[in-house]
This record gives structure tokens, sequence and C-alpha cells, in this order.
């Protein structure tokens, strides 16, 4: 019998009643959000036509290290969570590896993922103000769900504008959004200006993240008491998501237990800036050295192959702009791409910190995840989502290296959340139909070749 | 903030290292299992073709109050348990109830329900007496799916009868279970002399349990080193899945808590068997007496509206006969049944206990179900099982109840999985295309009258 428990779950007194803001200790901080129209650095006044007025301060402020943790939120969060510490004792035995194998386990709540932590924090907010409805968008759905729950939950009404792909691909997520109360229109739409003139120029155009975003903002600021919220890349949401760290690194202190690596998957970037954030700290104020991998698909390459630039949010190009690692706004990965991670830019903190040397990412093929996924589910008897499996592919192929140089290195991943609304992909990799795709570098250079150019700032 | 936490997990050390036989503290016992045969009782030896020693012996073995969990099944039981036990405190304040409510969740696992805890310890004891292969059924899918984990698990291959009806509407269950390397095959078949015999009379048969059962017994009777394993009505299940009341007692003792009414859905009865099991031992050893209710579908009500009589446990009267209530061993509930519980018996254990006044049973329809399950969501964030909410149906009852009395009663209900592959159900309810079904006294006699007679123990 080990020591240390395969499952470690904190109490109620030991979840953190603070979010911890990583900017406050980044040396130098990610260039400011954009006003379009003025080019000069967003207001928080400039923001509140698309978030509520706590949403936008938390947009804007580099400064509070730690926020309060609302009580209802907190109260929402004991519904559900802590979510585990998990040692992969089954993993590291099937891999024969000297290396230690943590993970941390966001998919056992209904939305399937991490997007619920932040998902209640932007309700909440929202309720707070008197708004009375709001939008967003959804690609792979764990999104849409998330806040389908907590908008259910405070008698928010939703909109939620779903990539069209998915809609078509995933009716049973569609279904659980309605059950939520939820209103689900595939994206682009006819009940948008942004939709519209998508529709006009190409009337099978099968839909984006970006397009979506571009119809649900312009849904929120064209509605009275609307507000839109987003559940990645934004700041706001990698504070909100800090809890999956803050929870691990009690947990981990609890176990005597430090990572010297930590392993996220990244595609705006909500669950990996939310795992590494209080780690991170610890390296941006020298009490200690872990290494941070952010994993993104090879076929939306967008640490490893964009360009750092000022880029539109949304293909729509209505919101402020902001300085990330992007593959362009107009960006779309290939049809044959499963799952999620198909954003075309990376939050800024996060390309910030990657751009300053102190994150490093790799990118990785999808059939090397779903075979990753599928070993995984065998032997820890949890079926991971596509995106999820990207995290677990490297942390595999790190305790490999560990089995080659003896090395018993411990293994922080994050688990963000599980696969049962993607089994068409996992029938595909099943059946050898699964294909990898690897966009060229002229295929990426017609993004490029969009990105705006902001005289003065960027050519 | 409330004293009693949302959720309490017990921790590894806290968890039971014994199952509860519940037979060794019964009053009286069932009636024998009868081989078909002879007509006399099953003795172990009789049920070698069919289960692998250690179950044969679990199986008739009314003595042992407590029997060890082996240490391998312990190591996978805390790779997924343990499950917490919830007070569902947003519930409690949208009904307005003083009633406390409590539910045990036991969805929080790949198979989305509490089918593993036995699935485990089935494939445990195949592997260690070296059996090579399993076969099962399965309906709604949980059991084929939990089943399949666990012999990925211990490296077992495994044969899935699944009910043709099922197979074909439930297309990402059979990706799941494919998924951790089963095979699975719709039932009726044309692998067996059982299917080759339904389909000859009936080409386009839908399947059943029953059925896919005859399937998968002959299967395994038929093929060197093969056995069968089931995932509910049999005693060895019930055993395996005390874990679930136990865990319970364990965690409501640590709140000073006690339950005045144990709710459970009842299908073949793995479930509420596994949950009531320890309260149930108070009530009978005059410790404490606590109301039990048994819930089931109005659309197959075997408890409610059954005979207690001997009766096949499947369609191709091939298995021993068991005394329960029954509805006939070709009772097949009607199309628009939604979910499992559909089997056409119900534990004999169960059965006994019903017979002998110990338990409460309550049949209800399925929109009734459904809406209760939609509210459950939207207030406690968790999508239930079809199956589950049958519980949550009359724990909402018991505590409106309450709410109209004034009396604190203390609720616990078990919450046995997800409904993740059942929103085509979820549909039909959100779209108002829901129907109840409510079988007639002459749709019943249909399945009474073809009960075997037995000279001199049943006529």
């Amino acid at each position: 019998m080990a020591k240390i428990p395969h499952r470690l779950y904190l109490t109620e007194d030991q979840m953190p009643k603070q979010w911890y803001n990583l900017r406050a200790d980044m040396k130098e901080l990610p260039d400011p959000m954009l006003n379009p129209a003025t080019l000069q650095p967003a207001k928080e006044e400039d923001l509140y036509p698309v978030f509520c007025k706590a949403l936008a301060h938390q947009e804007l402020d580099d400064k509070t290290r730690y926020v309060d943790i609302p009580d209802e939120v907190q109260e929402m969060y004991k519904v559900y969570r802590p979510s585990p510490l998990i040692r992969a004792y089954n993993l590291e035995k099937a891999l024969g590896t000297p290396a230690k194998i943590y993970y941390k386990f966001e998919g056992n709540n209904t939305s399937g993922s991490h997007k619920l932590n932040s998902a209640i924090a932007q309700a909440y907010y929202a309720k707070e103000e008197g708004l009375t409805s709001l939008t967003t968008e959804t690609g792979a759905g764990q999104w849409g769900t998330a806040l389908a729950e907590a908008c259910a939950y405070f008698h928010l009404p939703l909109t939620v504008y779903m990539v069209k792909v998915s809609y078509e691909q995933k009716p049973f997520r569609k279904a659980i959004i309605h059950t939520f109360g939820a209103d689900v229109i595939p994206s682009p739409s006819n009940t948008t200006e942004a939709g519209r003139k998508i529709l006009a120029a190409d009337p099978n155009n099968s839909g984006s993240l970006g397009t979506a975003i571009s119809e649900a903002v312009e849904k929120a600021v064209t509605t009275d008491g609307c507000r839109y919220v987003l559940g990645s890349v934004l700041n706001q949401v990698l504070l909100h998501q800090s809890i999956i760290g803050l929870e691990s690194k009690i947990a981990m202190e609890m176990l005597d237990e430090y990572p010297d690596i930590v392993i996220g998957c990244a595609g705006g970037g909500s669950n990996l800036g939310g795992l590494i954030a209080p780690f991170m700290q610890d390296k941006l104020t020298g009490k200690a050295d872990p290494r941070f991998i952010a994993v993104e698909p090879a076929s939306c390459p967008s640490l490893t192959r964009g360009k750092y630039a000022y880029d539109f949010c949304d293909t729509g190009k209505i919101t402020p702009m902001a300085k990330m690692y992007t593959l362009g706004c107009e960006f779309k990965p290939s049809p044959n791409h499963a799952g999620g991670l198909r954003y075309h830019g990376m939050s800024p903190i996060l390309s910030k910190l990657y751009h300053d040397g102190c994150m490093e990412t790799v990118a990785v093929e999808q059939t090397k995840v779903f075979e990753a996924a599928t070993m995984f589910a065998k032997i820890e008897t949890i079926l991971p989502a596509p995106e999820s499996a990207h995290a677990i592919r490297v942390a595999v192929d790190e305790a490999l290296k560990c089995k080659e140089t003896g090395e018993a290195k411990t293994i922080l991943f994050g688990l963000t959340g599980t696969g049962y609304f993607d089994m068409t992909a996992y029938t595909a990799y099943n059946e050898g139909k699964m294909t990898d795709y690897i966009p060229t570098d002229a295929d990426l250079q017609v993004g490029f070749d969009k990105l705006p150019k902001l005289p003065g700032i960027q050519e």
C-alpha cells in the first residue's frame, strides 16, 4: 500500500478563498489591449459595452495579487469542487518509469471540463450587476455547457453561438446545453450582421470560434442589459482558473511534493494559465524553478509557429486587439482536427511568458494524442477529452525520458476534462481512420499576411 | 457557511476493506436458486460452467457476514473511489423543505455509474482463476462500459452482447466500449443458438436484456476458459455493491447523521441493494428503523406489479431459476421507455425483503422522472442518468411531504450515474415529445402466463 493516496481531495476548509492574479508578479507585463478605433490602450470604460464592470476591472487589473472569491461563487465551487489531485500509480507502473506522475482532474462535473470555474464567476458578476442576459460562443461545447449550467443556477437567460460544424457533429452537446435552458444558435447565423456578412460571401461556411465570437459580441452590444462572456484567452478567465493551480499546490504541499515539470494543453490558455499560476509565481519570484510545457495541436500551432503580434480576438474584427501569439484571426484548423484547442490566438499572459522564455511549448499530432488517450483510459480508467490528452501525451513522453535517464522527476499535468462527447473522434482513431495535418509555412503565411497594420505599433 | 460540507470524501484509510453480505443478517433467506434440470437447489458446482469458482461461492454463501475485498480490487477502487456523499443544499433551498437531503454520487467514473464496483471484482476473480475471456450483456450500456474498463485493466478479452435497440440508438456507448478494447455484438445475433432461434422467429427482433443474457451465457459455456458475468440481480453483485452503502454509512456517521429514508432506483437491484445494505442490517438487527423505498419505472414494474415466483433470469431459459418478483422472462418494456431499469425481474434478496415487508416500492412515470432530472441538473449541476433520476423524483416528493408536515427528515438517495449518453431521451423531454406508458393488467398477464410450472413448487 502506498503512503501517498491515489486521490487527494482538499476539505472545504482547505479550498482557496482567493484567486491569484499572475500579472501582479510578472517582471514585464503583457502589452496592453488596444481600442481598435483609437489604437490607444483600452480603458475599463472602453470594455463596458462588452463586459460587465467587475469583469472589465479584472481584465485590466494587473496590480491586485489576490482577489477575493465572492461567497456565492465559493458556495457554487463547493457544489462540484474540490477536484482531485491524482497520483497516476497505474500509469507509472505501465510505463516502468521512476517519474512520479500527478494529474489534476477537472472533468468531474457535467460541463466535462474546468470551464465551469470561470463560468460561475462570470455569471455571478453579471447577475450581481443586474444584467438580464448573456451571450457567448462555444466550439467543442464544454464552455457552452459550463456557462449554461452557471446561468441556469443564477437564472440568467443565455444565448450560445455554437460553431456550425460542432453544432452539426455534436447534437448531444447542443441537447445538454438545451437541458440547462440556454438557446443554441449555429454560427455563422443570420441573427447578426457579422454572421450575415460571412454567409453572403460563403453560404456553406462551417464556422469558426472567431466568427462565433463576433456574433456573440455583436448580439451582446446590441441588446439591452446583455453582455458577452468568454471562456478562455482573457486575463479574467486565467484569474478564475487559478483555482486549479492553487488547489494543486496546496495538495502537493500536503504530500510534501513539488513539480519539476508542469504540463498543460493550450488552446486559448484557460487551463494552462490556471494550472501553472502559483508555480509560475514561484519561478518569477525565485522560489523555485520548475519547467512549464504548453502542449498544442500541430494543426493549430499558435505558440510554436504563430507570430507574436497585435491581432483581433475575433474574425469579425470588432473586439479590442491583443498582443499575443496568433495565426491570424481568420485561421481555421483543417477539418480533420478533432476536439477543441482550435483558437487562432493564445492568452496574452501566456504569450508574454512564452515570449520571455518562462515556458516551453510542444506541438503534437492528433494520432499520437489519441494513442496516449486510449492507453490512459485503459490504465487509469478515465476517458480523457482530446484536449486533455495533449497533456497526457507529453507527460508520458517526459516520463519515458525519465525511464531512460533514471531520474525520478515529479510531473504534474492538467487533465482538463472527459471525452464522452468526442466518441466520433475516438471511433475514427479505433478504426484507423484518423489522420494528421500539419499546415505548411505557406498555409500559415495567409493568416500572417492579414494581421492588422498599426502605424507606429506594428507594420 | 454550513458546517456540514457539500461533499464529503472519505480518505483512503477510511475506505471499507470488506464487503457486507446482507443475507447473513436476514431472518429468513431468499428461496434457493434452482437447477432447471433437476429442480433441486443449485450447488456451487452447478454454477461452475457459468461463473468462476470464487463468484459461484459468493453467489451461494449466505453465512459469511463480511467478505475481505482482495488487495488488488481495493487498489483499483482507489483509482476512482471513494465516491462523494453530497449534501444537496441547493435542492433543499429550491424546494423550501426542512428535510436534509443527501445523495451518494457514483457517476464520477468513465462507466458513468456504480457498475464499475462489481465489474472490477468479477474481472479480478476471473483473472485470478486463470480464465482467458469473459462474456456479458448490456442494455443501456453502463455495465458494458464498466466491465470493458475492468477487463482492459486485468487484460481479459471481453465480448459484450448489447441489446440491439441500444446498439443502434447509442453508437457512442458502443464506441466507448470499443475504446476499452472489448468486442460488441448486437443481440439477438447469429453468433449463438439462442440468438439464431429468436431471429428465425422474428428477424426484426430488437432485443432485450433477457435475450442478451441468453446469448452471453451460451457463448461462455461453449467457449474454453470463458465465463459469464452479470452486472445486477445476483447475490454476488449486491455483495460487491455494498461498498456504496458502507461508504455512505461511514460518511454519515462522521457527520453525526442517520437516514430516516433511504431511496434508490431499482432495475435488477444492484445499486439499491448496495446502498441499503448496512442500513437494512440495522433494521434487521433492531438497531434502527429507517424506511427503504425502491423506485422503479411504471413501464417496467417488477416489484410493484410483478409476481413473486420462480423464473428464469434470461429469455432463452438456460440459466438457473430464481425466486423473485418478475414480469416473466419474455417481458420487454415498451419502446418509448428510456434508459435502463428494464429487466424483467428483481434481485432475489431485494424481492424477499420486499415480500417480508422490510421495504416499500413506488413506480413512477418517465415524464415525471425527467422533470425531476432536469430540475436537479439546473440546481445541483449534475446531469443525472435517467435511472438515477427515478430516485431523485421520489426524494423530491418525500422532501416536499416534509415541507407540508414541517418534519426535518434526513433523506439519503443513490445517484447512480450520469446521463451523457441519454441525450436522445433528454431531447425528447425538452421538446415535449416524451410519452409515458403503463402496461395494462392484460399486458402483464401475458408474461405471467409463461412463468415456469414447477411440480410441487409452483403451479
